[in-house]
């Protein structure tokens, strides 16, 4: 049998990634990275007041470089082998478009309007939108955050589009629909040119646009009319239908198959977030509770209608059906800072380093520079092979990691970091171990919401850089959840999720859970508890989350 | 009239100065410092288990060294014109004499044993005795700690002299006496030579062992075989009376006339604690709360009969009938940590720097040593430049204090350091200011403690080294307290206050009152508390209060 390809593309931040694989063994033969060239340079964004744009030619151009630049890599005529193509992108990140489904963008008028463009899921303009929807919804008949975590988000799709609305006449005037970044690739390669025939991902859809069955679909006219009148006839031009990504959208036009250097015979699978299929990716199944680490976490579970029924697992941020694997129910939550959280004290420590330039020392300036640089690099490794020796101490210095707020479980944007039991002996690998404990505390806490809520959990998997990069947070995170957590054996779990819907997609595989069963990477490194300090952490985990319920009662 | 002068000698922990004054004007005419010669080699110490002991042998070098290089930087003649001397030390630094009244480590077979020297005040070995002293007192008939803020500590007199009485057989032999190093000094110029004739200094002897006249002096012979057996007999070779320091205690024995160049005509004031002395060089006046700033603060009131009568005021660090000044009550407070909670961050901060050394970048060790030390140098003032620049603002970062325990009021020593409402975006300079706020909030909670027991407090003087060096640190001190706070126009605040003495005791002056009129430095600089800051910082002392209580109840 000859071996066919698919294509998975993992849109990120700040660029995009391609990797080719074969359908038969999951192995990645060729990967191939891109940055926004436009964003790159800082255009259309104002970080002052967190907003944060992307243009949709970024999005086409970083497209054709890494789907060019991979196959470049392969043997020739693998183009001609590929049956199958994926996306997985950041999300909440939508943008209105004209009657066509073209983003505004793309429009030679809009070409420089940022509001005509991808808003990124950063972007936090719409607070007050976000606000407004909270307020109207808990007081509707129907909650419609109810499957979103019950706390709407400034990082979330009608919030953001309400906010363009409102601020932007000139897109107002022009705004027909509103896409999502994973619905556009597909709709973009498959040649849709009607708005209404976009195909809506249930990922997308349910966990950010307030789409659920329990009320037919969006929230209903009266009531986004009442929360603005400006959204008046949106609900009837978007949709009702959403489909769940291991689904066809069709095939490769010919003039993308040409630009791409594929064929029309490519099958284009539905899109979704990147954490979702990545979590596919690191070959997620029922009671494995998959984390992927980086700034942040986005941790994703799957859950069967017989475990958890159409009861609402409280404080998560949203349960919705097949929006990671079809037939289940996909439940996401996440830590606000994980890596950040050391970055920020890394940040900290690098304060002196700056003033190193302004030493009347012999030194040329580019010494210093290099000398700052190679000194900040090192401020992180350190720390960790000195923490990494401490014991795990009751009555020794202890932190929440809420420094960007809490995501779950219950989220709030409000909550601030504390760090207590500071004496003159501290040192700051111990202050760094102190951080790298909260953040594993933090995991707990979701864990134990999880479980609270009737959600079995038994390992953990995790995916992400910090993931392949610390073997010390990991083996913490092991000891605090006293689980075992398996680490995968890529550093590109999303996109080779991706890659698994489209081989299902391309009908190789009948399901992704076989899909995923054939393709996964393995596992790089599994971290297992130790009993000693599992036993230890029980105890402070209770002085978390006392500490953590102190500072969230008081408000200082 | 002819000029006189006047000596004054203050002993800190590394080194001692003596001061050459004008009696009619105060004006210092000459310093001279002298680091102890054994304490620098680090001898006699034993860090890891935070016992700290000083040889008499050092105090004598000390002494003459000072007073001869003082008095080579003066007119010739000058020594003759000396008509009085005083001592302030460090406190409680006790030591065991023989029965002439010397201390044990100047005979011959003591010479090198730790327990046969002065048990500096920062020694901590007697932890658990000061423990038994507390448990003890607070069951017995009369509470001897309720004039020294009701909790023994470990630093003192009677925990010291227990612990050595338990540790070493050959001192228990030996021992006769206990002499307090402010006692001593006195006791060897005026040629002292029988234990029973020493001096007692009120000022020891009130804050530090248990003496008060209204139970007849020491603790009862019962108390202390009751605590152990081992103190029998001291109570009645110690002394019953104790004497201000304002009054003489001879004059200089001819050997130490000649070994000074001074004359026998000099007269000795009694000896005190050196922040009490400081207070009084500082121009100490009723109503005055007079700060020794440095790495902990020792804070210093003084207070008539009238105002608060034989009333004990709680949760501070003991009250004396004339610890101070003669005829008034003396109070003494502090906080365990003020310039050594910003030297802690100092340190966190330093955490890069030493890195350096390690980097493969081309540049020789000595150029690498010097760059550490001169950015670590730069650390305190760039984050002072930065951190004064930041305005006081409600739910920034907020820290309490307690990096070291807690002195005052409600001495806690368990009790340890938090900062809260950290952010991503705390910035190392906004983390410093946040400590400087807590250091002066915790001023402000020893202010409001003597308030609230009737002690009125209409301003504030500062001396020591942070009270001259960071004008950020005393301006938000001067805010958050809401009152003027002067900081004195000497570094030497303390020597000049034993020069007041020994100018009374020389019979210059009446009363020290009025030889601190005429003699004072008067003050370098004044601050004045920034109504709009003192009206933020109330609300935010809440804060503190908040914080410091829930942390203070919670156990982590």
């Amino acid at each position: 049998m000859e071996q066919n390809y698919v294509i998975g593309l993992d849109y990120g931040s700040d660029s995009a990634r391609a990797v080719v694989v074969e359908t038969t063994t999951g192995k990645t033969i060729a990967t191939s990275v891109c940055y926004y060239p436009r964003w790159s340079k800082g255009l259309y964004c104002n970080p002052s007041i967190n907003q944060y744009r992307q243009h949709p030619q970024d999005y086409i151009d970083a497209l054709v470089a890494t789907v060019r630049g991979a196959l470049e890599q392969c043997p020739e005529g693998t183009g001609e082998k590929v049956v199958g193509i994926a996306f997985d992108t950041t999300g909440s990140t939508p943008c209105f478009t004209d009657r066509t489904g073209t983003p505004l963008a793309l429009l030679p008028q809009f070409a420089e309007n940022p509001n005509a463009m991808f808003v990124l899921w950063k972007d936090h303009t719409a607070v007050k939108e976000a606000a407004e929807i909270n307020r109207l919804s808990h007081s509707w008949e129907i909650d419609y955050t109810a499957y979103e975590g019950g706390i709407y988000s400034s990082e979330w799709y009608w919030a953001k589009a309400l906010h363009v609305l409102r601020e932007d006449e000139d897109v107002r005037r022009a705004a027909y629909s509103i896409i999502e970044h994973c619905e556009w690739m597909p709709a973009l390669l498959t040649g849709v040119n009607q708005a209404r025939d976009i195909v809506r991902s249930r990922c997308a859809c349910g966990h950010k646009a307030m789409w659920h069955p329990k009320w037919g679909g969006l929230p209903s006219e009266e009531f986004l009319t009442t929360l603005d009148p400006l959204l008046a006839g949106f609900r009837d031009r978007l949709f009702s239908e959403t489909q769940t990504a291991d689904q066809p959208v069709g095939h490769l036009t010919r003039e993308w198959a040409e630009r791409l250097g594929l064929t029309t015979r490519v099958v284009v699978a539905g899109g979704a977030f990147d954490c979702h299929m990545g979590a596919v990716g690191a070959g997620i199944t029922p009671h494995t509770f998959v984390r992927v680490i980086g700034t942040s976490t986005c941790d994703i579970m799957i859950s069967s209608y017989e475990e958890i029924g159409d009861r609402l697992i409280h404080g998560i941020c949203g349960q919705v059906d097949g929006s990671v694997i079809p037939g289940m129910i996909g439940l996401e939550a996440g830590q606000s800072g994980f890596g950040d959280v050391y970055a920020w004290f890394k940040r900290l420590l690098e304060y002196p380093l700056k003033q190193i330039l302004s030493l009347s020392t012999a030194l040329d300036e580019e010494t210093k520079a290099r000398l700052i640089a190679e000194t900040a690099e090192q401020i992180i490794p350190s720390l960790t092979a000195e923490a990494e020796k401490i014991p795990v101490e009751e009555s020794s210095v202890l932190a929440t990691d809420w420094m960007n707020g809490r995501r779950t479980p219950d989220a709030n944007q409000m909550l601030k970091g504390t760090v207590t039991n500071i004496t003159l002996g501290t040192t700051a690998p111990r202050f760094f171990r102190a951080l790298v404990e909260a953040t594993a505390f933090g995991g707990k806490a979701i864990v134990e919401r999880f479980r609270n809520e009737g959600v079995r959990i038994d390992n953990v998997i995790g995916i992400g850089g910090i993931a392949l990069k610390s073997p010390f947070v990991m083996q913490t995170l092991s000891d605090v959840l006293d689980m075992p957590v398996k680490v995968c054996n890529t550093d590109q779990a999303c996109a080779l999720g991706a890659a698994m819907f489209a081989a299902t997609a391309a009908g190789i595989y009948p399901t992704v859970e076989k899909a995923s069963e054939t393709m996964n990477s393995g596992f790089a490194k599994e971290y297992e508890p130790n009993p000693a300090n599992a036993r230890k952490y029980q105890e402070l985990y209770q002085n978390y989350l006392r500490l953590g319920k102190m500072t969230e009662e008081e408000s200082f």
